[in-house]
């Protein structure tokens, strides 16, 4: 089944909302999270849909089977491991933030060239040179780059070279991977830049 | 006019490229451009044209001159005032992040109900009972959100009594704000579940 990256993008923000409901709340109808999430009632609806049954009528979804649904589909209970190179402040954060692991990704080690011996939440520094041994060994699946633009392609051919094909890029640069490679690009800039221009009054049209 | 958003996203992505190049490099083409960056010529034609005139044929555009029309259209040289409420890990990168400063963004404070009087890069960490009369005094035009989702309401809440209008949401939590408020939301969760799917191998199309 092809899937919706919308969709597949307001799944985690459902389910917070669910969990964060009162224990007493047995039911939920897709009215009540349409109109709390500011969502439209049909989009609720064939989100919903589309991972889980349909609600009942005139009760709603069962909201703990719908977390649990929600859990699986998203696979929080199949953690893949993942390492972070560059561990800075921003790496420190990712490495701080216990949400991950609720998030179904488990973030094993750090790398760097500096900061070695250290270790950020339990989690170890490694040097830069022992990361495809590493990789190899721990079947890492997703590489975290988290290091300054200038040297973000370096690493991601060495996270190639160490077998990781998913790549979850944080430095503001464009990287040049094989076709099987999978990258996101979280570009901070670029979120500041249209929020920037947002503020300054410019208007825009989304393609 | 009308801007695209996609447009604006990459134009952090080219003035990153342009200043990456070597100081020799005077003059670069849109076609070394689009390979570089593995983009189509004519989209990198478009996006530059609506910052800057075209390209001179058979020279390209003027480097330097192209880094400075960028900077100015992007407000590098126009910075303005934010405040982080969450002086945790993660408002600690973001406040240690030198390159927002490069991006015209200027962290001037971090509010939180503990770490108060630590300082991280030089910024201050306030009690959250100061940001309102801070913000006014500071004139303070947007927010920046890095407290769990379970407090990210009441801190919107308080940022627009504090006269903010632009919100930058890093909480894992949809917003209920006022229709004058910017809400742009750094979904972290969102971007690892599509990672994740993609990982196992699920097609998607995008909407």
């Amino acid at each position: 089944m092809k899937f919706s990256i919308s969709t597949l993008r307001r799944l985690p923000v459902y389910l917070d909302f669910l969990k964060m409901q009162s224990e007493n709340c047995e039911n939920i109808s897709a009215t009540a999270i349409a109109s709390a999430l500011k969502l439209g009632e049909v989009q609720v609806r064939k989100d919903l849909g589309s991972v889980s049954g349909a609600g009942r009528p005139k009760v709603g979804y069962n909201r703990k089977k719908l977390i649990e649904t929600l859990e699986n589909y998203l696979g929080y209970n199949n953690a893949k491991k993942a390492v972070i190179v560059g561990a800075g402040k921003l790496g420190e954060a990712l490495m701080g933030y216990g949400g991950f692991r609720d998030y179904g990704l488990d973030i094993v080690a750090a790398f760097d060239v500096k900061n070695i011996g250290n270790a950020y939440s339990n989690k170890p520094v490694y040097h830069i040179n022992a990361l495809s041994a590493f990789c190899k060994k721990e079947n890492i699946e997703l590489g975290i780059i988290t290091v300054p633009a200038s040297s973000a392609q370096v690493v991601a051919d060495l996270m190639y070279e160490s077998g990781i094909r998913a790549l979850w890029n944080f430095a503001p640069v464009h990287l040049n991977v094989s076709d099987d490679v999978l990258v996101h690009n979280e570009n901070m800039a670029a979120s500041l830049a249209l929020l920037k221009k947002q503020l300054e009054g410019t208007e825009f049209i989304t393609d």
